[in-house]
């Protein structure tokens, strides 16, 4: 299978670190170089396997990815930072000859007259606009291959290639009963995820796809529905949000109808309301006795650091699909097709918390498909444009199942 | 009757622009010194009468105080300031030999094991310390003569002299229905009153006074009742708050409990504790991207400033007392005393809001009452030791009356 491969990982935060720790226990690659902006977090990922160097980037600089990738002989860059660096990094990847993938796509802007009903410029747009460039390449571009989108993405190609004759709505629907405690053991509010990003993803307008109407979008928290999650978690609130994987399921999946919910809870999505309400979810910089500050890295300040809270958390986090339409016997079906992770498991196992580690888990699958060439493809692709049955067997075999379950 | 009434008003905030606007159509003062810390707010409130001066004054400083009083002869100091600064002018009264009055007392803290079940030190604690040194000198401190305190004090006392043979309840209920609206004619979250203090007021632990107990303490938003406000305003849902009429009516008026209850409506209610969830009432500084700001300082920074809203607010406030026991007659008796105010003529007659204009009438009245000596007095003294029914007549007279309506 071609050359042994030598990747680069950008960013040793959560998920990046996450990523590291899960890798080093496989044998499909031949080096890892961890690049961080802030060199100290590189070199601490980079202490548990032989087999990694660590190195500082600026994610930021296409040329600084390229050099990197030349310098250290790379065949495929991992990018695990902020969507914001997406197309430095996807554009220094293909500078420089090397295989790109990543959690997130390239970021989007809503429309500037009709925002909660038409799209502006969609999630991913930018890097499907060079599609074309990355096929005459022969290189891949293997784009949203974190757990949402990623695990998401393959759940659906499987359906509809082993379970559906006929696909009426590809519904993603994440929820979790995580809790987190204060040292009194006092349940306190404290998102396991950077609370900025997710004031950006869900005040952001929701994106919906239909066969009839094309890609569309709603205001913020439409369309509430309570999602029975499986697994002990239990019903949970789950409204629009969004997400990648309403970009992409369409585009190789035949079906009517996508949509990608969130299962935020009542508190969670009364929260973001109220920082809404008051502005206090703008970045626009406010003047406050002689200082001048952005009120959403106020919020964000105020809150525990999400990369700390592993230790104080417990409970599990669901991510999955629900496909209803017609089975393979011609009659209706509601399939839901899930991967749940205990924080419990994770913080034993891997020292990482369970919202980032079930991120990383699935990039580490994907890339060793690709080295064994069981997974093989050019241009930019989705999960869902590759054979799911492998994946979700090595994600078996790495000692994560997945789960079905009829509704 | 004693000299012609020279009084020194201390902040030419909100309230204290009205109060200076409405005495200007009385006679009964031959003169009136406007102070601030910024003197060009005084030199601002001082131009619609020739009986007025305006100058500078450092509340915090007793001395300053005192030398302001020497210097303009002051009979009566008009306290119109944050409470944080009442105990400065409330000596520098003293020092100078002033009478004094004031729309809020002296400041609580809570109790340092029990916040919530006991009281610490109280509202008024340490201007009742000092009640004799009044009562030995003559002077006169009238304490809470603003509306709420204030009014509601007054009606306290007209209810046990001329509707009540015994009094179950007390029971201050301040509702509104009040909107404001943005350049679109869209609602918009805007609090007529500091937001920084009504998160203060809010969230400290609220007292109650019962005979049997005394004082105690109970959560923040106990006790949550909806009330139906007179005049259109309807129902609103009030929660139990930190205020002086529950230390004050006690003293004075015989009964067997008394209550604050705030109609904060479930909107704001929510907005607090949101806030409080999220640690955004802190007034200790965080370290944000460089610089160091309190986030409640960044919360009142970002909504609009309440002295600025008059013009687009639209609707009625209510302040009143409910109270209930044995009638005159000797029937049970529920009986609702109150005082609405409409924005819209406010601003059109007096040009301020109808929250600030309503709070500041009262010690106009009040000090109309001093001058003519139909109210005299020595000592702390709080408006319910005073007959209750030339005020609410004069009040009437001003143009402002009030209402009673059987519950």
């Amino acid at each position: 299978m071609s050359d042994p491969m030598r990747i680069l990982l950008v960013g040793a935060g959560g998920v990046g670190s996450a990523f590291a720790a899960i890798a080093a226990r496989r044998d499909f690659f031949e080096a890892i170089v961890v690049a961080d902006y802030d060199e100290a977090k590189a070199v601490k990922a980079v202490a548990i396997d032989e087999r990694y160097a660590a190195a500082r980037i600026d994610a930021s600089s296409a040329e600084s990815v390229a050099a990197l990738c030349r310098e250290h002989r790379i065949t495929h860059v991992m990018n695990a930072v902020d969507p914001v660096f997406n197309m430095s990094i996807f554009g220094g990847a293909a500078e420089a000859g090397a295989d790109y993938l990543d959690m997130a796509m390239s970021l989007s802007k809503p429309h500037p007259e009709a925002p909660y009903e038409q799209t502006g410029v969609k999630l991913g747009d930018e890097q499907f606009a060079v599609e074309q460039d990355w096929k005459d390449a022969g290189r891949l571009a293997l784009v949203g291959i974190g757990v949402e989108p990623g695990l998401s993405d393959v759940f659906a190609r499987y359906a509809a290639d082993h379970l559906f004759s006929e696909i009426d709505e590809l519904g993603t629907r994440d929820g979790a009963n995580l809790v987190v405690t204060d040292d009194d053991g006092n349940e306190i509010f404290a998102p396991s995820f950077s609370m900025w990003t997710t004031i950006e993803e869900c005040l952001n307008p929701p994106v919906v796809w239909e066969k009839e109407r094309g890609w569309f979008t709603t205001p913020p928290f439409s369309e509430p529905e309570v999602f029975d999650f499986p697994e002990g978690i239990g019903p949970v609130e789950c409204v629009n949000v969004e997400h990648e994987e309403v970009l992409l399921m369409p585009r190789w999946v035949d079906c009517k109808r996508a949509t990608f919910k969130y299962g935020l809870g009542d508190e969670f999505i009364n929260i973001l309301k109220v920082l809404h309400t008051l502005g206090l979810d703008s970045t626009e910089k406010v003047r406050v006795k002689g200082v001048e500050v952005s009120p959403r890295d106020v919020v964000a300040a105020v809150l525990p650091d999400p990369a700390t809270v592993g230790p104080r958390m417990k409970g599990k986090t669901c991510a999955g699909l629900w496909v209803t339409g017609t089975g393979t016997d011609g009659q209706p079906r509601s399939t839901y097709l899930y991967h749940v992770v205990d924080n419990e498991w994770t913080m034993r196992e891997y020292g990482h918390q369970c919202v980032v580690w079930q991120t990383a888990i699935n990039p580490v699958v994907a890339l060793e498909l690709l080295a064994r060439g069981t997974w093989t493809g050019a241009g930019v692709l989705g999960p869902e444009a590759f054979d799911a049955v492998p994946f979700l067997d090595l994600l078996t075999e790495y000692g994560s199942p997945w789960g079905i379950k009829e509704l």
